[in-house]
């Protein structure tokens, strides 16, 4: 997702973030296979593993490589993913003699597991911005209306009066505590993927660790112990991105249900209209919300799947994942900018029946 | 899904389908939301609610119709829908005498319901020959290897000899009934929505019936108790797509399984290769087919979110099918895509060892 | 569930139905395996495979047969199930000569899945009386209260006036349209298992089918294929409650709504306190209602795992479905239940204010 | 779960634990709740908001209090928890000026998180030494058995030779990464609930912060910000738990992989057998650990749903929860079990063919 549907124009952007999916396409996706590519030949060289102009050779090659994406389609319908034909295009310019420089020791799950985080880095860094922005939202929603009296409830019925700013510290806090572990899952998930043919990172031989050690200096990453098949990582990922979604759906539910006629708790500017009855205001981005909420938690239980994870790797396992991390990251990106657009909808928080 | 990663070329087709992406695209979708209008207008005019030459112009408009699909995207942003935008399109060319004969009576929802079951149809259609297909392939396998000895295992251990026939009987009969359950499926939910603003089809006044019984026969539908808010439909067609998908996941699993060396009680051509091991043959199609089950089957457990549907229309739970069901439906093509594709790469089932 | 907590009497019997529960007691469903293996043994007996009086001999020895449930526990600890205890059990007061009446050609998936369809069926039969009683307690609040104005909405907003039976008409109709389906899957469901070590159907040699056919028989069971791999009636199965329970969600996501103060439109008898504030009448079953529809819901998706069954017989799987479907059932009997107690509080539907 | 069948000894324990079906009992649940009120009513004596000897005497009550669980029951049953009768029952002893010593200015919610958080923390801490047997195990099965030479496989195919030292490694990495996590867990989530009637911490007046820090510290707790309707504590629990079963699913996955027949790289003692075919050994709780694996990361998904937490307190995300987390926790237990005496089952690990 969004899928085939919900990315058309008919949806607008309510389903999908061109930005994150823009994260995700073949360029730039490709762009980073090859980014650790240039990392690992680096890192052969500098660990002597191989000669300086023969990695020369093959970096000078691999600067001016243009992937041929139709011929990677047709490698990943054989191969089931397109790094033995990236590789091989890759190579395809270069000496006999050059092509060792390229890939040597490192397997496909190196190169697309460490993508991924690179791709995963630039989507999060995406979101810390707009998490911001909601904070400074609701730091504002609280300057303004905090002192206005509204109803307390608690499972659905009336309890105590509290005011605006009550609820809106409902929601900023969490938003808070989400910000803050995002710097730490920032930097908790920066960790290269370096384990060679089967995971024992023991090849080239003699300096497999100094390479590790090299490309993830380069790319801006740490070592740490090889994770083909412990994808604890990702699945955390997809834990913060489902915290982070329900707390914006709690947002959303609370709005649509201040929204309510009889309640009239929020004014909302600009919301939906009907087709049938042209004279309605839905809180459409309330309702998105709360959807996008359900979905991507909805999500995390088949992320979970991922985790058995049979042998040295699991090709299975694995594509469980990539169905489903990219989809949860376009559409927390789309609960970010969901909620953005509300809050900045929002022109009156309190009661404001009889005033 | 296929996400903004899996639907790039970088993955080739295993995990999208161009035919089952198609039907929704935003012409085709656009084009079915178009066909219920015409059909309704029709309708009305039919029942004496619209008078022939209003009725008339208005459907010479709606012929020429073409739709602003950036209008229509800025309409979903504030709508949560395209539906509103696009009757203002349509009637944007009419007099205004002429604009009550597009939609009276009519929601939104019945026009995107409508339009969903009729891409849903179209979709199975494919899906029935692709079943066809399969089948076939099972026949040639069961005719080319049914009397070679192979290992019966229970709990992935050996239990006792069966013949390779017994193996592909546990694969085609569970094929077959999800075949048959097709026809009866693509029949049971071919039903029109047609309930108007707050679903009572009572719109326009004396001839909502017979509108909806119009409406119905024009687009090959049949007329049932308004569901706008009963999601049984929708659901059901995801419980099939689990099945089917269920169904070739099993089939992806024990061939994965018999592949193993030291097993060895399939070959397959044109398996996929390794970056780092280039001698490796891995059954690819296999595992693909065991993560788009869970993938999918995973899926249901969040379409069922949606009977959740509050009054007379949910936004929040009409938005999660939106997310959820075509994407299932595209998995699901590509899991019938997958499964043809590897058992077409069948060269031999039995045991091989030992000669 | 009801889990360790929600079986306690804390919860009392908002999330545990005891009806259902001892439906899956060790008693009962022993009860019902030895059912199995009592027709099994007359089956073996009338097609000759057994000379009478063997096999009279070991039915008089079943039918006083007592288990020694902790021998049972103690057989799954190693087996994976109690079949292989259960057996030797009902073997161990025989003559060596008489055991060979005993569940030859049989196979522990046989018994467990039959005794499952048999448990199933008891506790739909309950389900058929509860749908019932939960569509005369509709019946009546239509009765009495249809002509009662309330406001429909759509999206959470005020759209357009309507009736309470309009309302009423919504939670109605689907729950006939369940009610309807139930009596089709208790008939769809009750196929006998009888397929063997591997599924084959082939022992004792000569007369399986006629043994199949006559233990189907006796046991009021129709004989289909062999289905030890193919798990769509386990799916149907959780997919009706799914339905009825998101029907169920939906009433008590409505009644949540309508009990508001500032909407008034449902007024509840005896709804529930708070032990902070004692004034509160919380309606606890309606949102009761909705947790359970998003548990069996997403029990679902789980369920849906266990299609993948690989080769002849898949303790994975298999365990996946023991340990999700008598969940679904029970939770489901919950939900019938809430749902009966909650229609029940109900003194007025329809709007209250300013009257 | 374990539900109504996985409980009985039908089962024996492979989906039971009764260590941790014991900490969620009524008995020590109860007394957790108590536990709570105990600290409050301390609290408010020594914060002044209660004359000490009113303080002590319900002090003294509620140490000889015993519940009726009957009649918590009977309370669940009206208000949806057990807490107004619980109040109810200890204050009945009591004369009416020492009854505000009991629970003023808490409310059900500060009750049971408590005590919720409370039991989560007393079952993590039995996870903690199960985990520690199990790196034992498998630090023990790496001492006897790294050397022996078995098959690294990638996509279930052949790869290049390992040995079972770097099997055993990638089974051992990610327990140790979940056992240092757990460590920091049960650190992270001991924080007290303490809001009151809508969360606002604001009674008893002027001392309310100096109540919930003594409760805290009285409990063993941190104080944070109120966190009644934001749920990421207990997702955070979940998600550990997902994390760790699947990590032991997929130690399940690889044994039942290496016991087949072929590749026969694992020997087990006592595995389980078979009702038709005495003679095979089944790896049963290799199986048991995977299917626990997929349960448990599915419930991951359902549990993700009660995020959306609408207004001051949701009956219904709560409710989720409860249905949830104790399933999770007690199946988690079950896994460890299982893991613990699988990899106690082992007697050999390294390629026997051809030996």
């Amino acid at each position: 997702m969004s899928n085939a549907l919900t990315r058309t124009q008919l949806w607008g952007t309510l389903f999908q973030d061109e930005e994150v999916a823009a994260e995700f396409s073949a360029d730039r996706f490709c762009a980073r296979m090859v980014q650790f590519e240039t990392a690992w030949t680096r890192a052969l060289r500098d660990a002597g593993a191989v000669p300086d102009e023969i990695a020369d050779e093959a970096l000078a090659a691999i600067e001016r490589f243009e992937p041929d994406f139709a011929a990677l389609a047709r490698g990943s319908d054989v191969d089931g993913l397109p790094l033995p034909a990236l590789v091989r295009q890759m190579k395809a310019a270069l000496r006999e003699e050059a092509r060792a420089a390229i890939h040597a020791g490192a397997t496909s799950q190196d190169v697309i597991d460490t993508a991924m985080i690179l791709t995963v880095r630039a989507v999060l860094a995406i979101f810390k911005s707009r998490c911001d922005a909601i904070l400074r939202r609701l730091d504002d929603l609280d300057a303004r209306f905090a002192g206005n009296p509204i109803s307390g409830r608690t499972r659905m019925q009336l309890a105590l009066p509290i005011n605006a700013g009550d609820r809106i510290e409902d929601w900023r806090t969490p938003m808070r505590a989400r910000r803050e572990r995002l710097d730490l899952l920032i930097d908790e998930i920066g960790v290269v993927q370096a384990g060679g043919a089967v995971g024992l990172r023991d090849a080239p031989a003699g300096c497999a660790e100094t390479v590790a050690a090299g490309v993830a200096r380069m790319l801006g990453l740490r070592v740490s112990p090889v994770w083909h098949t412990d994808r604890a990582v990702m699945l955390e990922i997809g834990h913060w991105l489902t915290a982070l979604c329900g707390t914006l759906g709690k947002i959303g539910q609370d709005i649509a249900l201040m929204a309510q006629q009889g309640i009239d708790e929020v004014r909302l500017e600009q919301a939906g209209g009907s087709s049938a009855m042209p004279h309605k205001q839905n809180p459409v981005r309330s309702e998105i919300l709360v959807a996008l909420a359900r979905v991507v938690g909805g999500h995390q239980g088949i992320l979970a799947q991922s985790m058995i994870h049979e042998q040295e790797r699991s090709g299975a396992a694995w594509a469980v994942e990539w169905m489903t991390l990219p989809a949860m990251l376009e559409l927390s990106g789309a609960a970010l900018d969901n909620a953005d657009r509300l809050l900045g909808q929002i022109r009156h928080i309190g009661t404001e029946k009889g005033g």
